[in-house]
């Protein structure tokens, strides 16, 4: 039983790319009581590998040089010593990028039948726990008010978008290009999108956000953000999901300029990790569902074609290149 | 009845000093229904008086050019046609840099009998308000955690450490030299004091709150909120209260380089305007006023003498000359 995987031979200087990847055989543990062996499926992409990849003790630990990529994905299971999977189920953990992996049964989800790894990625997984509960557990979202969710084409920002509108909010997107902006508004129903690449942020927020931004659901970070502090409205909430303009920074990037408005606007700007909150997946999930099911909430895919392809395709969330949830299709249930 | 006073005539390009101020003769209104005329007894100098100073609408209005300076002051009635009010009550309210002035009743609140202006500016004011609900309620502050403080032999900030140590919490202040740094650690308590003029902060934090940072109650911006962030521990709270250190700024500050450790350590920066709490002002006094009787909350004022020297004294708490409530000796009751 040959495995294959990416293993990080060293710490990124800017991209975590095949200069700090090497592609190599990796050795699979025999399969012990308590542990199944899963074939991937399916690799999630996430801005998060960037960070996994550093140096820095982050919210997990750096993965160990020398191991395989740290990642989320979908498999199957081939092998079980665990009395709660079967062979055939289709679970989701922290597989890693390889073909395959061993790993205790306890540390796997199954996936809930009749949705396929795209769909899970794409809507129900950790994106879909990262936009309910940033938008409305840490944002303390409310109808009527103004929603700004930068990254608004990626995977979570364009779940987040349609749920505040869900929500009965006013949800102005920014995202990079014509045809994105173009899908957020007149596809997912967002009420106006800001083209950073053509557009000034600043100036067209303070045209769309006349009485301010009451939540800033931030996923890039850097001028963005501060143009989004500089126009917060009075109790203003930014939700900091992520920071995917400073990951690849080569130095330390200057910090918002507008914080004093924090303070002036009594706002808040609070960190949220979706890991927080998998205690309450199952909250999340059925109302995902309920919304997928009646066409209120609609979901894009960026599959990839295999594994060798993954750190290729992971620049794609940095240069802004994807369209809703990037993932690597790795291998096939029946092949 | 003469009223002399400090008139706003230019907006500070760096310093509110004289050469923003001018000394007037300030005509006074007749008192009318529901008024009161209020001579001077004590004005509190505050850092907030450079944000009012300012061209920008901030949490109120910019104070209009060719008006008296804004300011809260302690006042003793000299003419009433307000029911509530009676010639000799002594009053609190936003009196301004004047020697006298005309105001509505419902403007004014009494102090409570037997509390001198010293007392009512030091620690039962505004100051112990901003103190009192800062720590509890923004900072949602517990015993076992670790706090820290900057202007910490400030206003406020002298005022936080202990009641941080009232609840039970390590508290390491920041202050500029090292009889500040005695002060608060001998006389008011705290468990270590850092002299940002002499030692690097970043350092001393690490080596101080080896756990990281709970509670960082914020006065001052720029670096040393910075250095905080940067040590922020799980769940860190972020307390913003003041940015002193930008107020005179002439260009806009850099923002905070490690607002990324917010993201990491699911932490919070929210900002704090006394003004929302005044509603809830018995509460905090009585706790406030108990602590003091106890001998478990001191304070210290700093009494410049003659409204005149306003201007002068004001800058006293951007160059850290303060220790404990500044404010100005403006007139006495007899005389």
């Amino acid at each position: 039983m040959t495995n294959h995987g990416w293993v990080l031979e060293t710490r990124p200087v800017e991209k975590l790319d095949a200069n700090c990847l090497a592609w190599r055989e990796v050795p699979l543990p025999a399969v012990e009581a308590g542990s199944v062996r899963v074939k991937t499926l399916m690799l999630s992409l996430d801005p998060t590998n960037r960070i996994w990849a550093g140096p820095t003790e982050s919210y997990m630990p750096p993965v160990p040089l020398g191991t395989v990529m740290r990642g989320i994905a979908v498999g199957v299971v081939e092998e079980s010593q665990d009395a709660g999977l079967r062979v055939g189920d289709v679970v989701q953990g922290m597989i890693g990028w390889q073909e395959r992996a061993v790993l205790p049964g306890a540390a796997l989800n199954l996936l809930p039948k009749g949705v396929t790894p795209e769909q899970w990625f794409g809507v129900f997984g950790h994106i879909g726990l990262t936009a309910y509960f940033g938008l409305l557990e840490v944002g303390q979202a409310k109808a009527g008010e103004t929603l700004v969710v930068s990254a608004a084409a990626g995977a979570v920002g364009s779940l987040v978008g349609q749920i505040g509108k869900i929500l009965g909010m006013r949800v102005v997107g920014i995202a990079g290009g014509a045809e994105k902006c173009k899908w957020i508004v007149e596809e997912l129903g967002f009420d106006a999108a800001i083209d950073y690449k053509s557009e000034k942020v600043g100036k067209r927020l303070g045209e769309l956000c006349p009485n301010g931004i009451d939540v800033d659901f931030e996923n890039v970070g850097g001028e963005i953000m501060d143009a989004c502090l500089a126009r917060l409205a009075l109790r203003g909430r930014v939700v900091l999901c992520g920071m995917i303009s400073q990951y690849n920074a080569t130095t330390v990037p200057d910090g918002p300029k507008n914080l004093a408005n924090i303070l002036m606007q009594r706002g808040r700007i609070e960190g949220f990790i979706v890991l927080d909150y998998l205690g309450r997946a199952a909250e999340a999930f059925g109302k995902v569902e309920e919304w997928v099911a009646a066409g209120k909430l609609k979901f894009a895919t960026d599959v990839v074609m295999g594994l060798e392809n993954a750190p290729t395709a992971l620049d794609r969330l940095f240069s802004g290149a994807n369209r809703g949830k990037l993932m690597v299709r790795v291998g096939e249930i029946s092949s």
